[in-house]
């Protein structure tokens, strides 16, 4: 114990040295969420770009809108940290006031902001490429599963009402009316992906694919089409969101936008911004990953079902 | 701007009266990796459980035996934290002297350490109880598939190594010999899993059942065992580790052992004892979730199988 103590004694206190440079080498992560999938993909790449640059990490939840009323409304990161990069959170123009007067540098992921740096997907393109896929395929009745803003959560946001969007201008294009009953919202899980599932089954006439906005939920639609007794994609195709490592595991075809890689890249945003450079915006694109959860639609198979005269609503 | 500033400016540094109470009501948790399901879940329960007390969560990512030297090496922590969570990382004496010497209160995670608060997981019990399962089943040929101790990496260490021992311990207690080819360790994830069930199926005398260390290992063993065109359990039965929320997708029987519960009461030791508290050690149950991965060997089915005299091995 001593010898460790004497050899850290002699070195200067760094929250001294740090407060006398006002350099704190330290950022800021803040997100609504840190016990999903998405998060801790993007914090820990975006971790691990910080730290190779000698930056420690500070991590805020922000689960509710007290908590981002109180995070935003309070000198929180002065002193602090350098910097903050904001994920999944569409900050106001109070907030990044906020920010700016606390010295911190921005970077968003999933967000934009005019003159602040960001990492962004075209969520709406990619919404319409996979319901495009899905319509390719001869799909005539495609219903769009999506993430439901929570009530008393900072959940939701802007990506998922833009695939939403992308979801209504494929069907648009294809001539296809939109029905309220085909866009099914709930709670960004396994669970959630479920419960819509189930609701699209009560259907007066149910569809024969569905865009799911996000992977997990997709997991919990193949669930309940598997105990419904119905085989995916022979009676029932389903298409997901985020390139989930299970997606594999479960045949899922999706929308791959590079999670790990927009973490990485909101880190470099606001490194070079911290270093004097000028903020950029950089839109990063999706791409459509098949694997076996989608196929035409049994009508269009006739050869490869036991009773080709079915409707393609079961 | 001015206005948020203004009302910002007359509140003292934070970092300033910080440094002058001696309180940096900030508490590090340092893990050997961000970006996994587990640590996912222990750090969003600990920091939900931190945030609830005022406190701020530094982040560290110890990914390598170098970066591990460094964060211990050096005052890193001094005037930063009041305590650190170590997580699934067991500090050794001088890594311990460190944190003391630098102020910290210390509170372990599937570690356990003389004087220090900890959680932890009978998982040579958990590991015996899921073996004794597949045995009183009635499988006679039991695998076990376990996380590899990966060169340059903390990974690995004490829970994975006590679930093989729990392994052995149940074999010796039915009076069954072990063997190393069924004996597989590999990578912690899917594709780890699946590679190390693809060596298991090339046995001279393959399992029927394989207790696996952890789900996502055991998510990448089911989709090996669904390519190779067997079916679980009819074929094989799979039994994980850990309780993920997929388990309910896939229908993976598994020990459940309360991840976000562990990470939530190495939050409540590190504040107890940092409000001066006597360090405690809380053994925490693991149970088994019997879903629908595992069940009798198919020689012992006879009234379901179509060749009722195949042996039990395929």
């Amino acid at each position: 114990m001593q010898e460790a103590a004497a050899e850290l004694g002699y070195t200067a206190s760094p929250a001294a040295s740090r407060l006398a440079t006002g350099r704190t080498m330290t950022v800021a992560i803040v997100v609504p969420v840190l016990a999903k999938w998405f998060f801790g993909k993007t914090i820990g790449a975006a971790t691990q770009e910080l730290r190779n640059t000698g930056y420690d990490v500070l991590l805020y939840e922000l689960a509710t809108p007290g908590q981002r009323e109180r995070f935003f409304g309070s000198p929180r990161l002065h002193g602090r940290s350098d910097g903050v990069i904001v994920i999944a959170l569409q900050p106001g123009k109070k907030e990044l006031e906020s920010l700016a007067s606390q010295g911190q540098a921005v970077a968003l992921l999933g967000a934009e902001g005019p003159g602040i740096g960001s990492v962004s997907v075209d969520n709406v393109g990619a919404g319409r490429d996979a319901v495009r896929h899905l319509l390719n395929l001869g799909h005539e009745r495609v219903a769009f599963i999506g993430i439901r803003d929570e009530e008393g959560s900072n959940l939701g946001g802007v990506p998922p009402r833009q695939r939403l969007i992308g979801y209504r201008k494929a069907l648009v294009e294809a001539g296809l009316a939109r029905e309220g009953v085909l866009e099914q919202f709930d709670e960004n899980s396994v669970g959630g992906g479920a419960a819509a599932m189930s609701r699209l089954l009560v259907a007066a006439r149910a569809p024969t694919a569905a865009f799911v906005a996000s992977d997990e939920m997709a997991f919990g639609a193949l669930m309940v089409l598997r105990r419904a007794g119905l085989d995916v994609p022979r009676d029932f195709s389903v298409l997901g969101f985020d390139n989930h490592e299970l997606c594999e595991v479960l045949g899922l075809t999706t929308m791959d936008h590079d999670v790990a890689g927009q973490g990485q890249d909101a880190a470099r945003l606001l490194l070079d911004t911290m270093n004097g450079g000028q903020p950029r915006s950089l839109g990063r694109p999706a791409r459509l990953v098949i694997r076996e959860s989608t196929a035409p639609p049994r009508v269009l198979r006739k050869n490869s079902t036991a009773q080709p005269d079915l409707p393609a609503t079961f």
